[in-house]
């Protein structure tokens, strides 16, 4: 990528370096900025710049939150006895769309990998266990991600709370409503066999 | 995407307005901003709020450029017996990365094209035609995109130039070196056969 102006150099560098965008998808957005209306690309960059000073971690669930506790926290409206606990943000945004479930979360911001190095105190274990204590709560269900990782998080974490007399539950496992088999992985073909149900 | 808060909302909709981005990719490129060494966050938004006050197009080739004329123009080695007409400024970027060319630009920041709306007096075609008398042009090659709009907007230029007594050329078309006849769409196999070369 000869030829440009060492600004728009490194706005590629930089660009390129987040998540899904290799150099090619960088240089056409680098360039589409130099087209698009001003106003627009100051305020993308005002927010970014803002982001990282309004946004914290809940202090109770770690979800993203811009006050001290997160909304869904923070709301009369929750079931205060249930605690979904999920890997990242962005299972709780997925779970909050599918209005399947209305208690309250606890975010791992992340799970058990010998490959991330994140250990038992990173995910806020402790946290969690003091909050089923003080609260009372009476079932956690372990949403993590249904692949090798997040079983093995889930595995670890069923061991920790038995000893806390707490109600341990998972999502069911089988076809994903909406799917088409021929495009299912084997696994998920497995699990739903495995987990099939009597029809009466 | 539920249960986020507003910044990262709003973020998210600024992100998936740009070339190549979805709402999840922009999601997951919002998110990666909350956990990223925030300096590196923040050079990137300080990048693009000041790319538009930084960089302007070149006063003579529409190439674009940090001073009144652009690196090419400015340059004592090129050939400036010849001028190339290209869409974009990545077209000029992917030229220099090639090697292939020593001579000046015309980037005519677009195409004849019903679609986008674009005439000839968005394409700059008077000040091409200028320079071509002023500078005593000798060779215009018309690097436009070998695809439909690309060569309705040559065919367009050829006429114009006849009348001004210059060499008007256009890159070869054929087989693209690397590539697999397998993988090749139909219309560079028929301009390749058309093309065909006769061996000694």
């Amino acid at each position: 990528m000869t030829g440009y102006p060492s600004i728009i150099g490194e706005i590629i560098e930089r660009l390129a370096r987040l998540p899904g965008l290799g150099r090619r998808s960088a240089e056409r957005i680098a360039l589409f900025f130099l087209e698009a209306d001003p106003s627009e690309v100051e305020a993308l960059a005002s927010a970014i710049a803002r982001l990282r000073r309004e946004v914290r971690h809940c202090s109770k669930c770690r979800n993203i939150a811009t006050t001290d506790l997160c909304e869904i926290c923070a709301s009369p409206k929750r079931d205060k006895k249930r605690i979904c606990v999920v890997e990242m943000p962005h299972d709780v945004s997925r779970i909050e769309d599918s209005e399947a479930y209305r208690g309250l979360y606890h975010v791992l911001l992340g799970k058990l990998s010998p490959d991330t190095g994140q250990s038992p105190e990173d995910l806020g274990i402790n946290e969690l266990l003091e909050r089923i204590k003080q609260d009372g709560v009476e079932e956690v269900i372990l949403a993590t991600n249904p692949n090798m990782a997040g079983d093995a998080t889930a595995d670890y974490l069923t061991g920790i709370l038995r000893a806390h007399g707490v109600k341990i539950t998972r999502p069911a496992r089988g076809l994903p409503a909406g799917s088409e088999i021929e495009f299912l992985r084997r696994e998920a073909l497995m699990d739903a066999f495995r987990n099939r149900e009597v029809m009466e």
